[in-house]
């Protein structure tokens, strides 16, 4: 007999129980900030047909980092490398009988054929909230404010993170009207913004230099340079500052101040990857100077849902990544302590399971969480388990305790000792846990 | 451009969040139970290398129904049809570390590709519930009682379901030393077992008779007889009852009995489909008449964890689909009536947003879940929307109530209507909600 392999897929992580803790922490604070902006739950097979990402999501994600696969009926699909193109497939389904502003959230895991690496694996859950049906700045303004509560719940200061705002319109504008590049420089000079930040100024230059044309040279780098000095709205170029894609970011900054937004900035370099945004895009960024980096962003994609046949449908969404969310949480020290889901080990002494599974019962059914002891180990070695398994009381039941009905209550850290009857015990617990 | 489908995949379900509101109820029953028992969530990735159900999961299973590919790098692997094969693998990479009894529970995605009919999806959700390092009955003891408390926390009452418990040891014996089948004699005679509750009685003995041979037919078909005649432990034949896996099922069957648990019943027929039970399996039956089928199932399966090339360890679980609980729930009428998790829909009357959006945020910050209506519609309009969505409550918010800083809460169902400013919002609400 051949000895299997204990390791887990290249990529994908299994989650063991001090990890699922995390996890669970993690995702317990998207649900609970989702809904409290009034956002309902969905979800959606892993599985979806290969042409739901053609010429939606990036080509390279597609063509490249795709898991796909013909099943056994011939069909080729696709496991989702993101959630955005299946709830627009769910909402264009059901476009005529959904309320609008409809607002989703979901936790799906997504699969990307990728080179694992820090914050990066095959295998990620993301977080993804979308409202659909609002074509006003109200919207963004929704989904930015969302964003920020989301880092405020994990923990974080305003300073510990930057929101970068820009807008695909006024991207457009920029590379249409005032750098004049054709369909092709554009979208070039788009990828070299993307890339801005990873590159030398000098090497950005040159790049730039190389998309231009011999008439375009000398004007557009002089343009370009202005551009990019621009640091808020009004530093942009006149040309472009009385165009309605820069008033209506001007709006969103000024309803972003009413509501106390502090951490927003302009930013005219940053794009976002998905092809299918259409204006607003935003960016929640990592201020440690150990963990510089995008931690997860959205957008305007109003689209999308149209592809599938129906009328068109305004939509705004983000989407946070488990890995990215875990490293801000670790760079900034912000990752709690979680403790087992676990609150009493009951310890045997002696020949006492069976009242020993009784007071477990009595327990259970007011609400604590008790695990026995059901090896018959000597009393020592039933505690080593318990502190391996990180729960925080350990409860002693031996002949005496059963016949006293009040058992021996340990706290793991402080050490202290009460002896309690079953109502004792729940009382302590409860005002523990609560 | 051509239209894009808005199927979701053949055998997979979408999640609206009316029907991810019902998901939800039994994922979070399911998580109770299993906390209370001291079971700690652990999960693992969709993708597993095929070698890992490869003999050990049904042939059936892996070599038609398993949804199996060649990744970029060229390794073939398999989404997971089950989970049990993966915990294995998990508990094998940590043997020696891992403390016992080791209780780990998950609630799992699967994939079958299998034809999709009532209870079956291609895709489905699975409690696992596993108990790791326990050689006696204690464990098979533990996992009935938790499987009998979940159909008690689903509101089942003890008439509405039979829980089954065999044997494999049992079987085993009758059929080698009772019944003195080989080996591929055993394999048929299994299988028929595993069928007999479909089967008319006539087919069944015509079937039974073309397994033995001419020397052990008269002989044999007698002694099924008697076996399958016996309805407890004490009817079986006498050959039998003095055995070692006689007298343990009789073990389990009286601590189930102190346990009040008193859907058990013992069924010689009882099988369950896996390859790798090694003694005591269960099954929970749904009795009512128009739902008259298995709900879910387990047992011991103590071989697995070695196949890792690590030391034995003994192992008991179950594991229950959403399917099946959601058409027992239905069959019994005990699916609950489940609202939005938004408690407040926020109608603005008037130009009152920005006020509106005030309102919103300290309802939040104590803890209300809120969605505000942003769409600048007519008050009715915006009713509407909230009614659709499944919202309890309405608050409607028009320039006077920004004055007065009261508004009008409005109960969807009482069309009971209160003015309140914030604070008792919030008491109405959270007295509601608790």
């Amino acid at each position: 007999m051949t000895k299997l392999s204990t390791q887990p897929y290249k990529g994908a992580r299994d989650f063991y129980p001090e990890d699922k803790r995390l996890q669970n922490y993690i995702f317990s604070i998207w649900a609970k900030v989702c809904q409290s902006y009034g956002y309902e739950e969905y979800t959606a097979p892993v599985l979806e047909p290969i042409e739901l990402y053609a010429s939606k999501t990036s080509d390279e994600i597609v063509n490249e980092q795709t898991y796909s696969f013909s099943d056994r009926g011939g069909r080729t699909i696709v496991m989702r490398p993101e959630m955005t193109p299946s709830v627009s497939r769910m909402v264009a389904a059901r476009r005529q009988e959904l309320p609008y502003p409809l607002r989703w959230y979901s936790i799906p895991d997504c699969w990307r054929y990728e080179r694992p690496q820090r914050g990066r694996n095959r295998q990620f859950w993301q977080l993804n909230a979308d409202i659909f049906g609002v074509p006003t700045v109200d919207a963004d303004l929704e989904m930015i404010s969302m964003a920020d509560a989301m880092m405020k719940a994990f923990g974080a200061k305003s300073d510990m993170y930057q929101i970068k705002v820009n807008s695909r319109k006024l991207i457009n504008l920029i590379m249409t009207s005032y750098l004049e590049l054709d369909d092709m420089q554009s979208k070039q000079m788009i990828r070299l913004f993307d890339k801005k930040d990873k590159l030398e100024p000098t090497d950005f230059v040159s790049q730039a230099s190389a998309i231009l044309n011999d008439e375009q040279k000398v004007a557009g780098l002089d343009k370009l340079k202005v551009l990019l000095k621009a640091k808020t709205l009004a530093e942009l170029p006149e040309e472009i500052t009385n165009t309605q894609a820069v008033k209506e970011i001007q709006i969103l900054f000024s309803l972003l101040a009413d509501h106390q937004i502090e951490s927003v900035r302009f930013d005219i370099t940053l794009m976002r990857g998905f092809d299918y945004y259409t204006d607003i895009v935003f960016e929640v960024f990592d201020l440690h100077h150990d963990n510089n980096r995008a931690v997860f962003g959205g957008g305007r994609y109003d689209g999308l849902v149209e592809k599938f046949g129906v009328e068109a449908l305004p939509a705004v969404g983000f989407a946070i990544g488990d890995a990215p969310i875990e490293n801000f949480l670790q760079s900034h020290l912000l990752d709690p302590l979680l403790r087992s889901t676990t609150d009493v080990y009951v310890v045997t002494v002696g020949d006492t399971l069976g009242q020993a599974q009784d007071v477990a019962k009595a327990l259970r059914l007011a609400g604590v969480n008790v695990a026995v002891d059901i090896t018959d180990k000597k009393p020592e070695k039933q505690v080593k388990t318990a502190l391996k398994l990180g729960v925080q009381y350990l409860l002693f039941i031996g002949q005496e305790e059963v016949e006293q009905q009040k058992y021996i209550l340990r706290n793991v850290e402080s050490q202290q000792e009460d002896v309690l009857d079953i109502d004792g015990i729940v009382t302590k617990i409860n005002n523990i846990a609560q």
